[in-house]
């Protein structure tokens, strides 16, 4: 059994990890920390899970924690997160960070979005991005994963197959643009007026117009896989439900491409993959059907009035987007089967 | 593996069992009907659970139906279940019948509240009302599963441990009041104008004061379980969300009980349960611990200034108020252990 | 013009007093206040008011409020409301309180219930309890109101017309229960975790089980109507929606009483009332059907099995629950006509 | 009073409607048809508005009807509308058409979007697009208006200052897209599993991608403002709330232009407009704000990186987007103010 700990457990994504963890045949949770709540058990933090593996929050103590567990998840603040992940390293622990320290290879980049600089530059480049469809050998090897944010997976996932060589100069790519639709839970666990229920319900709005920090991570790796720079336009938006990002991403072409080339491309470059779905023709995504599971839906759609391609996808933000992915990239690094601990239908409605 | 078919399963409560059946280690579904969708596969009806299981809705056609499997599952309307039941029985067939066909054992009491009479009387007396916590010895047996209403199971879990000896004497039987809220897919999947989005939403009501279906079930298993003759009040609630039933049960009593006996009497009754969590004193139960699980939360609370219990139950109305409930009964009826396929831990929130 | 100022004008109470009071033609309002936002205008607190009068949120200063309004509407918590009531009482003022620090007549009960002493009770003799239906008179002539608490408005309309003469002796003023249903707005605009859009969403749930404060406002109306001691069970719960407070109401009889004599007396007792609904037999209160509306809707069935009266009342929380009684209040302390301010047809849906 | 019918008043722009007119100090409503509820009252069908005007829903009998109003609003389905109108205006009354059978001026584009063919070519040129801050002088004089659709009112306020001269050279027209997201009442109140609370809530979809019938009014109004030929990608999405649409438009440019440049045109455009709110630079808009109310919410955000326009429109579907323009473009036909019946604040939450 691999033993496992999980830093900064008692959030939306440290609960999935918890539920996820507990219900994988090859690990056992060996720690969980909690500043808050130090000293409580799981049960009290999230009476749901009741009765829970007998676990109790304990602080963030890294001497006392490095001994416990072979693989660690973070689940912490950024800048918090660069150095807890160097200290591991340094220990010899693998590590699946779920903050954004470890995502961006520039440490430029890094600071100008995040308004704080990095202090180890040369662990971001020993760290994967951990897209597991995408960089699955290198996650294999990986020690130290930066496990990607809940849009960049669900946009990126989009746009990948349309990046690769013979179909990346068929694309307008400065025109690229990405409009996505998140509940609420991606804001996390601490109360702030703008996610209180009496606000947030009945309403819609944009948030972050063009400063939403996913931006660079996005464009890093896009501009990776086609081997150009490419920037997006990303809005994000918060709608009145719980869990799930839709994303509606706009790609203008420069030459004719006909429907079933786009979708017979998808359907190629996802043909093996256990969580990705390539929606039939005509059939539109929603994010119910991925709620509580590790899925990534897909769809396109050929615009020809306008010659340019509409692709819809759909995750749940705190699985494929967060807790799930980061669970696969687990089972990618130890050899496990990749859907063990994965393996949801969701449920309906 | 033991072969299942699931007839009229393509509502809310047909698409619960084939995801939890598909998920049974113990288990194949073998056919699956539906009359409005015979000749669609299972994801064409289902596109949340794509890839499913290679299965193609059929037309209820019992002669061909009965050589396919050895234990059915009906999800059919009243009436019509009635009959399905009684040609499977004959046919040597087990039947776990999610109607309320088999559930009330007067066909009196049956024709007074269903408007039609009862063709098969000898039958009830068969049937087991399966309540799987109550009467666990008789499903091991059973031919005929009458598989409890949501409201009841939510409502008679919540009073049985106060129905036994020595404490049935101390409360006033007569005015027992059961007031429960439950979310819209209760209604079921068929279009109507009181269920749409716009009309329940930012809404809730009372319905069916005094009339609803469920009350003589509850009276019956009470009564059933006491030994003497219990009637309630019981009012249902419809809430917007999608999922869950809490009911708020009101107990008066005649002598004064102490809050830590009544609490120690439900952990005592529940003790091995492994879906029953009889919560700390001071706990609320809410449906989202519960949502997408088997689990039944209980709490009690003490009134001492009208001397009364308040208990509060809380499950999922798809599940243990549903599927998870007729698994739980094929569970024991095969002497599979009781938790396959039904072992969940919430998804929060 | 009457002048009127708002003490506490930030929260959604102020707000819908802001709302209510600019569209209102026979006042202006002269100040309005706020701790938190003193110095920003209404637009800036409430974007969704622009443009709005005129006014910018101050600190609440006594001495320079005092001068500036005939008429006070407060909406401060309790304990800090005492004070300014008093003081503001002093200053020959009028004032409309919609905290509960003048709701109970004793200052015993208040010190019981709110774990403070009442540092005026002689005032609280001079205060008129609110419900302007059954205190008209008494709220002509006020100078301070003791504007209800939402729950107990809904709650004590449903059952004053059994709480008369010749009726009260029918009922067993002992076993009368009132089980709550209220949206999320009712628990204020301050960031609290339960309170948060991911925790309240999807969800129901009892909460303050026999502790909460509304309980002896409603116990000392109801007794002061019967002129006998009336103590009741009140259960409020929270569910997954804006506004509306839906109350279920169980009173059991010791005599028969036909539904069409209950209906009827119903019917007289608010036959001239502009804000009653008493709807027909057969038709179910909503509270979308009372949204942004100062109505109370009432329905009444008679359950023949167990003798007994159930009571089904809805309100908007916020208004005939809050800032649209006041505003109906002052229109009955100041002589307008008492629908001005408050003649709006519910938006459905 | 000037007196008018609503032709198709039972869903629920035609209850709107009769809110608002019933509201309204000028008119009076003389007839209400419904196909479905012909012979019930008012309060019959939408039981929210007790005690509503005195009316009788009465089955559409043109002949009947002429003589009893001057002004029709017509709510009935498209291909239908098209015969009353010609009906009405043969019979020399005035008409507001919220159906889309007047909006488009070519009879080919409508058959190609319709599939039906339009018989009154000759109205086409007669009817006046009812955009009422655009077209306000045509308005005045017009006998048929065809009353906008909810997206196209909300995407083209938010593009109108941009289309003309000086300004409508800089943008890069053929790349402009609107990406719109709207509540569930914007389907209508006829029960469809799609629009079923369980299937809706809790999800978000994209809809009709590429093949929305709003396309073509809305490309028809840009190319008319601007005089030049304007076609969009418009995608619209439903979300779980009951009202609302937020339109985000991405309009990139060919040279620069300065944020303030951009926020200044606005706000010079819609001067003197009482129902539309540029909003301060940092507001984002959102659907909650408008609801209830004839307000179209409009922020400018400027993108510096990718040199274009985001621009973010918030207006309730069923007021500023249905009826409450109606109401608007009926003060202006007939020299009311025009805000009369619409001075609305929102309710919020």
């Amino acid at each position: 059994m691999l033993k496992v700990a999980i830093l900064g457990g008692s959030g939306y994504t440290g609960g999935e990890l918890l539920r996820l963890l507990q219900n994988h045949s090859q690990v056992e949770i060996t720690a969980v920390t909690s500043e808050r709540f130090a000293g409580k058990s799981i049960s009290d933090v999230f009476p749901h899970m009741y009765p829970a593996k007998d676990l109790t929050f304990e602080a963030l103590n890294l001497r006392k924690l490095a001994g416990k567990a072979e693989l660690f998840f973070l689940c912490l603040p950024h800048k918090k997160s660069q150095e807890v992940v160097a200290h591991l390293h340094k220990a010899n622990k693998k590590v699946i960070d779920l903050s954004a320290d470890y995502r961006l290879k520039s440490p430029e980049v890094y600071e100008e979005w995040y308004k704080t600089s990095h202090k180890f530059p040369e662990l971001l480049k020993t760290a994967v991005y951990g897209l597991s469809e995408l960089y699955r050998k290198k996650i294999e090897k990986a020690r130290i994963i930066a496990n990607p944010g809940c849009y960049p997976t669900c946009i990126i996932l989009g746009l990948a197959p349309l990046m690769g060589e013979g179909i990346i100069d068929v694309i307008d790519t400065d025109c690229i643009i990405a409009d996505s639709k998140s509940g609420i839970s991606g804001a996390g666990r601490n109360p702030e007026l703008s996610y209180m229920f009496s606000e947030a319900n009945e309403s819609v709005k944009a948030y972050a117009v063009m400063t939403h920090r996913h931006t660079p991570e996005i464009e890093q790796e896009l501009s990776s896989i086609s081997k150009r720079r490419i920037t997006i336009t990303f809005t994000p938006h918060l709608i009145p439900m719980d869990r799930g990002i839709l994303s509606t991403i706009y790609v203008p072409l420069k030459k004719n491409l006909k429907l079933v080339q786009a979708w017979q491309l998808y359907h190629n470059f996802y043909l093996h993959e256990p969580f990705i779905r390539v929606l039939k023709n005509g059939t539109y995504p929603n994010t119910k059907s991925v709620k509580g599971t590790n899925f990534c839906d897909i769809a396109i759609f050929y615009n020809q009035r306008k010659n340019s391609l509409i692709i819809v996808t759909a995750i749940d933000n705190l699985l494929k987007g967060g807790a799930g992915q980061a669970v696969q990239n687990m089972n990618i690094m130890y050899g496990f089967d990749e859907t063990v601990g994965l393996k949801t239908i969701p449920a309906y409605p």
